[in-house]
């Protein structure tokens, strides 16, 4: 069996509309790629990005703060529940190949340092200008194709 | 959507054959069932158990140690890497609607107390007879037949 | 600098008074050998131990499930704050040099499976019989100076 | 019993000596005012911090990242095993009253995101400049009063 591509998508747990539509792009085209999404499991960013991927049969993958899984979100189809709180975020980063960040607060931060610190690649979508050594992206197309190319270039 | 439910096979990283027959078993009859496999991902009555959701086409999730997801078997669907090393044994059992547990030492000692604690229902599986308030089954059949209904008694 | 032993007393949340008399002189032996208490940082055994060390004069740490420092006994001197809920158990074993176990439920059940798995001796005293290769003890004294030798075999 | 205020100090695991003498200097200056210093238990800033802690009679905590006490710095009083790799921060951020950054890298990075999600106050110390909502201090004693102060304004 080959194991397929996992994308992280980040970003805050409340999302105004125009953000909340980004993420349900980038689900969905995560799906497309074939790819598998996962996240934090909750709500905003997180549950539009669930969304969009379940929207074209994509896999999905909640990696919840509680130890309650129904707290997931009604997009998540395997709910993890690490019981962690914050400290989730380490447990996001590693179980994907490649991370998507779109705008987010403190939490979204503390994924990006450990990105950093694990060596997997991130890609900012139309967010975090001030964080130097992240790779940009415009749209979720884009987004999702320059992770996927960064995350080929690793061993899973 | 509605989630499948979701069975953790719990066990040593080191299994002799009868053992691991046993757990292959338990593996193929979960799959059969739909539900969904969950364990630590390695070797043994993990690797083991894996190869038995597979073979029938089931869904297998590992909850792995470390950073690394390829130090999961290679029946694993989907790595989750907590790098939590042994406390990863709480996230397992937090996933599951139920516990299987086969003979094990103290990892699986760690499970059987968090399920206690966490109020997961536990099946022992020819196994630790020395433990109160388990629940006893003799065959892999009778175990996840078992370990269903017991599933089905509590809200996901 | 030489680090002090730490002994970790583990046992349930709530303590009838006979068990909670055990652990408040359990704390004061410690104190009295001049090893370090670590313990969960809530209550029942957690805070008899933890009054019974201070009585003496002893060092006293909470390992705490959650991320207010506010929420540990009031006879702890250093709170650390987790966020980890039950899975915390890990830590508590892995930071002591040996572990006494009072009469407890599923948490001590965890903590004596983490403690078998991470090879920390443990002294049961006047509890879990049915848990083979435990180390036993009959009273505080018997307890803390045997779990101080066989801390004492090992590196820290 | 009050228990005395707690500031992590934060920064990369391989220091210049220049910076490894700032954080020298930020931990003495913890220890005179009283305060207990908890970092990550390691080299670089966090052995220099540490050390100048010691230096005063100050406490230390080093809060490790996996299972084995002996990988302190010998400056560290009491080393918390917490076998959770780089999640850890979470741990040291929750379990101090404010924190002060040092120049470092992705671990820091996810030490100042936890803190903004937890609502740690945080002191940047020469650095960070592109992180907005940091408060700035330009020398050890002026990092320290301010950690001090804005401890104070929340609860223990």
């Amino acid at each position: 069996m080959r194991r397929a591509r996992v994308i992280a998508v980040i970003g805050a747990g409340f999302a105004p509309a125009a953000v909340a539509k980004l993420a349900y792009e980038v689900g969905r085209e995560i799906a497309r790629c074939g790819a598998t999404l996962v996240n934090g499991g909750r709500f905003g960013v997180m549950e539009a990005a669930a969304a969009g991927a379940r929207n074209r049969g994509g896999r999905t993958i909640g990696i919840l703060p509680g130890y309650d899984r129904s707290a997931a979100n009604r997009h998540i189809e395997f709910a993890i529940a690490t019981g962690m709180g914050e400290a989730r975020n380490a447990i996001i980063v590693a179980s994907a190949d490649a991370i998507i960040a779109l705008a987010g607060e403190g939490g979204t931060l503390a994924e990006i340092g450990f990105a950093m610190k694990m060596n997997r690649p991130i890609v900012a979508l139309q967010s975090w200008p001030e964080i130097p050594r992240l790779h940009r992206a415009d749209t979720p197309a884009e987004a999702v194709a320059l992770a996927l190319r960064l995350a080929g270039s690793r061993r899973r």
